[in-house]
């Protein structure tokens, strides 16, 4: 199934107490699409300058990803410097060098545009709007956004998740966006704002599925080694979203098996920097990991109790 | 099923942003035997003073709770006054008044020697260890600790966790008492001290267990109305030990099973001040909040994978 996936290509330069990595393949949409691309085949929309590698590009078109949209044009290519400390669940961002991603308007190439399963990533909500219009055959439309553009672009963000209909985002972002603090609350208003499935992403602690009246909570699992957590949260959106393609149906059932789907390509992507650990994967690993999320959350469920 | 309790019953002072409660009853024998006395029939040993009101004990009756090993003594019963903020993960700690607590020893009367169950709550581990060597039939000891005793009293919580087959801890004291900064290896040093299965309690974020090489991870179900966390950690213990007790089987399953019970019965400590949600609740809802849990954990095995 096509997956249009819209995002930043970057290079990235990230230190962890793990190692570091300098000038590797980053950016929400190269993370989305590796992702998916195990489940479905992602077309990527984005910008690169000039500086940006063949080796790259290569690497997207052996994992089946379409690149078509990607603009290649004068200038070099979005930068970001970042290092996580402690327990590692927040980043801590050095430099960010916007570069040609400054003047990038996505525009869909024609036979993007009637793509089923469409992933937004965290950028202006105005440019996510500017898709969202360009699209023919929508069945479900997820994106991220960030306390950027929940802060400085409130009104654009509010006009794009009219036409939304899953919204991920941290917890952080959620409570701010909503002005909420308790998470059931958070989400029943994000619900108000347009997308009927809310996704809480809590970074170690896994996340959270609000849709249809219903709370689905899914443990991250505990990982002995954690590298680096750069794009784990786009690796989840990308599991999530190409498992949703794949299997082309959108229900209770099929979202709640997207979350752990997300879970289970995010546990590989912070095993390693940039997208070394994801490169390494095969079916047979995320089944495996997959199943290791079955037996995490598996519990009987008859239940013994006194009698009154 | 007899299950001993050891703890503290205290007299609490209370804020949170949801409200404020004065001199009501705590401490952490009131909020586990409570828990358990829906599944078994605990026994609490504990101290009090001539300040204790006889209503609480009347409650305790009510309940089923065995106050033989509860002494009374002269002076007054120990105090903690404390608040809560912002999200409520962490007791600010006002004032801590020990009263009778200075002095207490915990000897158990002759019929509560030969209980199977025990939990042993967070007091001084050269008390639990007092109490571990007059038990004759020891099924099951679990115990609970803190950063106090872990910095304070390392050689005799050290001794005590020999004798432990379960630890249950929150993800900090893990950290600080194995030395290890990640949950898996921090599980893995505490099991090398003792106990066979580790609960590490994560808050609002659920708890996990590691038992016989495997985890088990259980988000908390998210609440809309958290008025107070005081006794929760305590709560979830006295659900699970009651919950095993019942049952009388400590298996994968039933530890599983114990720990969503734990999750349970906190679930609803933390909707009003002290005992109060507690006092109110019937096995009815307590069947119905644990099928919540079914429903929040349950998602479809059965995995839908691309070809090769």
């Amino acid at each position: 199934m096509k997956l249009v996936v819209v995002g930043t290509l970057a290079f990235d330069s990230v230190e962890t107490p793990y190692g570091q990595a300098e000038n590797v393949l980053g950016g929400s949409a190269s993370y989305l699409a590796t992702s998916a691309s195990f489940f479905a085949e992602p077309q990527i929309v984005g910008v690169i300058g000039q500086d940006f590698p063949q080796e790259h590009m290569d690497f997207f078109a052996e994992r089946g990803i379409d690149c078509t949209g990607v603009q290649k044009t004068d200038g070099k290519t979005f930068r970001w410097t970042g290092s996580y400390h402690g327990n590692m669940n927040e980043a801590q961002t050095h430099d960010t060098q916007l570069n040609v991603l400054e003047s990038f308007r996505p525009d869909l190439p024609e036979e993007y545009k009637d793509s089923p399963y469409i992933f937004l990533g965290n950028i202006d909500p105005t440019l996510q709007l500017h898709v969202i219009k360009q699209l023919t055959n929508p069945q479900l439309i997820a994106c991220d956004t960030m306390n950027f553009w929940i802060e400085g672009a409130r009104p654009a963000l509010l006009e794009t998740l009219k036409h939304i209909h899953v919204l991920s985002i941290n917890d952080g972002e959620a409570k701010l966006l909503s002005g909420e603090d308790n998470l059931v609350a958070a989400a029943r208003e994000l619900q108000k704002m347009g997308p009927k499935h809310i996704i809480i992403k809590r970074g170690e602690y896994g996340a959270m599925l609000f849709s249809d009246g219903q709370i689905f909570g899914s443990p991250a699992i505990p990982l002995e080694v954690v590298k680096d957590p750069t794009g784990a949260g786009d690796t989840f959106a990308g599991g999530f979203i190409g498992y949703l393609a794949h299997v082309d149906e959108v229900s209770q059932q099929s979202l709640r098996q997207a979350v752990i789907m997300g879970n289970t390509m995010a546990s590989f992507t912070v095993q390693d920097f940039s997208l070394e650990a994801l490169k390494k994967v095969t079916l047979a690993d995320i089944q495996s990991r997959f199943e290791d999320y079955v037996q995490l959350m598996n519990f009987e469920s008859r239940i013994n109790l006194p009698k009154d």
